[in-house]
């Protein structure tokens, strides 16, 4: 993904004009810490995968841009919620909005960031609005299932591989998927390449899912940019967790069980215990061995997209380049 | 208005068809909070007025029933919401959301919420729901900012009669005024006739409102159905405050200044003392006259819509009924 192409310049640029805007709203109370919410950097990915849609089927437009705004405004507004959720204390190096501010402005804030998520969605044609809309609707619902399922699982004893897969999808992969279907809608790709390109994304998103949690074990800290080990200090149920707790032996499972429960640790012990029973039980080759699965499928979706070789390039080029992260 | 007619019996039949469904759908502990935050009664005004519109300018349809509901379940979001941010315990006798369930849950599932309104608008046609949704989603940004001018008026030393007054009108009688447009507009007016309605909503909402700050201090407590005097009690910035302020005389000043300072007191004669001064300065009758003009001048409104008297007659019922709460 180049960092200086023409599509990350115009989301920057575009975001920029947002931010200017929502700052010289009234109250100010209410938009400004929108706008801060909106202007903490990120790799606006979102925006990125719709209006990459969008040059796949045709070109990018100003109201492809607007759409755009909005995928990118409502992803925002679901990190501000979930950082109060989270009492999380930054992001991205920044205050949370709920930190800099307090949990009421971050409550309210983000309920109106919501909804001018949807008014980014006004410029389109009618009938491409209702079509854009109720894609857009139905994946708002379905991240907050997923944030709802991602908030049960903490509590849960036991989680099944199959409902962690559909956590991970609803909670982040639907998002993605939904940014490139609503580009292909907009661009006037037909009913078929609207939902190839959604199964694209959505595979692309669970396949990215995984290999976080692989890397979060056994990634490189540099590259990776997180401490390794932090979901096995935090008794995090990640896939890998998962395959062992389903397939450890008697012995190892008692020992997961062991460091599962104990509540004074040393940080350094648990995590390279842990890390051996991981690799007695081999859940690094099955988290990847699912994980490539996905990964091929949602090429074999972009494979059948009814557009050219060549515009389906960028689009591969980006999926391979998030799979191929330093490890 | 009649409890029993056959707008109402819609309603509730309707709002009992979504809880059922919602108390259905997965995660529960995502739209079970909704479900129940919609079931806990209240007047459906917002939905009644729609649909009240709808009949005026032809007849109540299914599609307006489900923009009906689009309406009651944002106005039960935005009490959802309120009730954390106001660390309210109870909501009409029943434990609030936030107290029932928690605060996130309280978030999440107001979240989703705010979402499934939007769903709920997804029937019509996509002309209209394009118009639709413009007042809605304006209307919708209107509520978060009058929310947040009421809680920053809180903490302000001085607020104008006339911030105070778009207060109101932001905070309630917008989703009243648009709650009558979007029925209009549904059942085919011309815009002309649909700003008229949306006029005499506003203008009724802003009356029911300065009349709801007379009833607290003068009011007959078993009518009205609260504590009277409790706005004073709480020092609420109440058009009657602000009257106050801007007209007592120095002695009344400083005495009012005093109760409002004051951290110990007895509440009977605060209440008692700032009642006094309010007598003394007139305030209930510069308030009633406020109430008036808002009043008529929402007749006037109502008035010049292009159907019949006959048509008008319901709406304007309603509006008599409201004016004329017991006092």
């Amino acid at each position: 993904m180049k960092k200086n192409d023409n599509i990350q310049i115009a989301i920057e640029k575009r975001i920029q004009e947002e931010v200017d805007f929502l700052n010289n709203m009234s109250p100010n109370g209410l938009y400004a810490p929108i706008a801060y919410a909106l202007s903490n950097g990120g790799k606006r990915f979102r925006p990125r995968l719709l209006l990459m849609a969008m040059e796949m089927f045709s070109e990018v437009t100003n109201i492809g841009l607007d759409a755009a705004m909005a995928v990118e405004v409502f992803h925002n507004f679901t990190l501000l919620h979930d950082d109060i959720m989270d009492g999380a204390d930054l992001r991205r190096g920044k205050e949370t909005v709920h930190r800099k501010y307090d949990a009421n402005t971050a409550i309210l804030s983000g309920d109106a960031m919501m909804i001018y998520a949807y008014k980014k969605l006004e410029g389109l044609d009618a009938v491409l609005q209702a079509k854009v809309q109720q894609v857009f609707t139905q994946t708002a619902l379905e991240v907050c299932e997923g944030q709802q399922y991602d908030i049960e699982f903490e509590t849960r004893d036991f989680v099944a591989i199959e409902e962690y897969l559909e956590m991970i999808k609803l909670k982040t992969a639907v998002l993605l998927a939904a940014s490139l279907k609503i580009g292909a809608i907009i661009a006037g790709a037909n009913n078929e390449d609207a939902d190839l390109i959604y199964q694209f994304g959505l595979k692309v998103g669970i396949s990215f899912q995984i290999q976080d949690d692989i890397l979060d074990v056994y990634g490189d800290a540099e590259t990776f940019g997180k401490q390794i080990g932090g979901d096995i200090v935090s008794n995090k149920k990640t896939i890998l967790m998962l395959l062992a707790q389903k397939s450890a032996s008697k012995v190892d499972g008692k020992l997961l069980e062991h460091w599962l429960s104990k509540e004074i640790f040393n940080k350094e012990e648990k995590i390279s215990s842990v890390t051996s029973i991981y690799n007695s039980v081999g859940v690094r080759e099955q988290a990847e061995t699912l994980q490539q699965e996905y990964f091929d499928e949602a090429l074999e979706s972009l494979d059948a997209i009814s557009v050219s070789v060549a515009r389906k390039q960028p689009l591969r080029t980006v999926a391979i380049s998030l799979f191929k992260r330093n490890v």
